[in-house]
């Protein structure tokens, strides 16, 4: 869900943007209005971010999918070379099988063994001779877990993350990471984009790769290459907007953790009432997921949520259970009255 | 441009889409009224450009520079293997450059030797052994061609075509196309997609491509294999209802030659002051280009159009000249006030 003001601010920019007789929909990439709209974003990002002058915010077209394939294509050799991935649930497994397609991959941490309800050890990690990246998923949206430090990658290789889900949420550590990406439709708007804040002094690529796919082009074109999607940019830019007005990244990695804190406290004294999925120390701040003791409670719980004005409850589709997304947009009165909700479903069923 | 109507709903969705509490910008893709819009979408697609059962509609993340790379990364294989790309102009040119990236590349026509005001002939085309496919871009926005008929491709080869620019405005034949694609941003809305209509009887990939590169996965989950930028496709939706609202295809066909017929009359009446740079067969019903005597005079020719209210009129920035753009969305009253202007500059400059 995303802030009202942001709805209200995207919908006038359909009828004008920027006070001209154009609208969002309808800008022309060349057009002053566009360039500038462009460079507005990357700069309220870098701000919001802290990210260094040695890396560049790009904006790309297909979302973190795109960046699935476009990252091993570009980073991982044919024949020669390992990219590391870190298996921490489905979409680091997503990940795996795009990069696989263009060359060696080795896992040298998983979580599969505990079924993802616990992180693998990353800071001790012993990545393969001949790993030229270190790829994470900072947040498992699916099975609600988090981690707290980056893995440490080895002399040379690279560190990427995929922070899709808790980008904006926490602070980076820009030394240690060289590609950071995410799409734009959990904490940045809506679905289309990725935002990938890269290292500036990007290497060749390891084979030939097509213009589109060259991290390169979009360097030196500002992410115009291919004509941007500036309504889903704007909506970028007014969910970062949101962002600074509601005091930045300190404020709202604080309220995250907050927020999480009570309901992992509720459910934690909940005398097995409700039981957290992901184990104590890999618990996402994002994503609370829980569990109830039958299945039957748990359809319960989610048809009364509903008609209580509670949506999206229920767990990833592969996952099953219960799950609380706590979004940067999640007014706290929301939070609020699912932690009330959460009593009193105790109370009537416990 | 979009037409005002067209903007009117997108931005009343924006609050609410269909009635739900959530807006376009926000609703969950696995939701039923996601699928619902995805299904809608396709059907009237189908329905307005009469698109066979043996074609479905795919609707991809990246505008018409994915298909660019991802055509050649799907169909023309490495070492062995020819794709012949007919040169009519700067995109057909991007085109060809990323194809060369996956394989062996043929130009068996170009228009380059008469600098594409002439587009080649391709109705006898000799395309060379082993083509797997011809591909060629049907209209050509900056010199202002348009193919009026389609390469006859050899037996066994796909003909694809880039119809960025007139699908909508003219039929298809569905009966010699095997892959029809178009960005979003001409006659179908706004940037960030591209619709592709491929034949449902997709060969598999020449090499191993990632699943966000793969047609047939595409295919296979109607295109929600990459969460789809719902907000691009509702415009686009809302573009497709506006046109079956203006007639449909024949009537818009109709009306884009008759448009352009009136232009073009117009230019070749003014004994020499407006001088067409495309040649007589070869010219666009979507983009007509002319010249005037010297750059000022041009210059002049964009400051009193601009004065009278009418922007983009200048030529494609490699190409220069003036050049007006009848997409759908441009009212009559738009053509005919251009006309009038026409006429006017040219008694008092002529």
């Amino acid at each position: 869900m995303l802030p009202a003001s942001v709805k209200e601010h995207f919908a006038e920019s359909v009828a004008s943007f920027r006070g001209l007789k154009v609208g969002v929909l309808e800008v022309p990439h060349r057009s002053e209005a566009f360039l500038e709209e462009m460079a507005d974003v990357r700069a309220l990002f870098k701000d919001l971010l802290a990210i260094p002058s040695s890396h560049e915010v790009l904006m790309l077209h297909g979302g973190a999918r795109r960046q699935f394939a476009m990252i091993p294509q570009y980073f991982l050799p044919p024949g020669e070379g390992i990219a590391s991935y870190i298996s921490s649930g489905h979409f680091s497994e997503y990940a795996i099988a795009e990069a696989r397609t263009f060359g060696r991959v080795d896992v040298p941490a998983s979580g599969a063994a505990d079924a993802y309800g616990k992180l693998p050890d990353v800071e001790n990690l012993q990545a393969a001779a001949g790993t030229r990246y270190v790829h994470y998923t900072s947040n498992n949206t699916e099975f609600g877990t988090q981690f707290a430090h980056a893995p440490a990658p080895s002399d040379g290789a690279w560190l990427v993350s995929d922070a899709s889900s808790d980008l904006l949420t926490r602070p980076v550590d820009w030394v240690s990471h060289d590609l950071v990406y995410s799409t734009t439709h959990k904490n940045l708007g809506t679905p289309g984009l990725a935002v990938v804040v890269v290292r500036r002094d990007l290497p060749d690529p390891v084979r030939p790769v097509p213009q589109v796919d060259d991290y390169r082009v979009h360097l030196a074109t500002e992410s115009r290459h291919n004509t941007p999607p500036l309504a889903t940019v704007h909506v970028l830019r007014l969910m970062l907007e949101w962002s600074v007005d509601q005091g930045g990244l300190e404020v709202l990695a604080q309220r995250s953790t907050q927020r999480s804190a009570a309901l992992y406290d509720l459910i934690d004294r909940s005398e097995g009432f409700y039981r957290g999925l992901a184990a104590p120390g890999s618990r996402s701040a994002v994503n609370v997921t829980f569990a109830l003791a039958t299945p039957e409670l748990e359809r319960r719980f989610v048809v009364e949520a509903e008609a209580c004005g509670m949506v999206g409850l229920l767990g990833y589709r592969r996952v099953g259970h219960l799950r609380a997304s706590l979004f940067n947009p999640v007014p706290q009165a929301g939070v609020d009255r699912l932690i009330n909700f959460m009593k009193e479903f105790r109370r009537d069923h416990g």
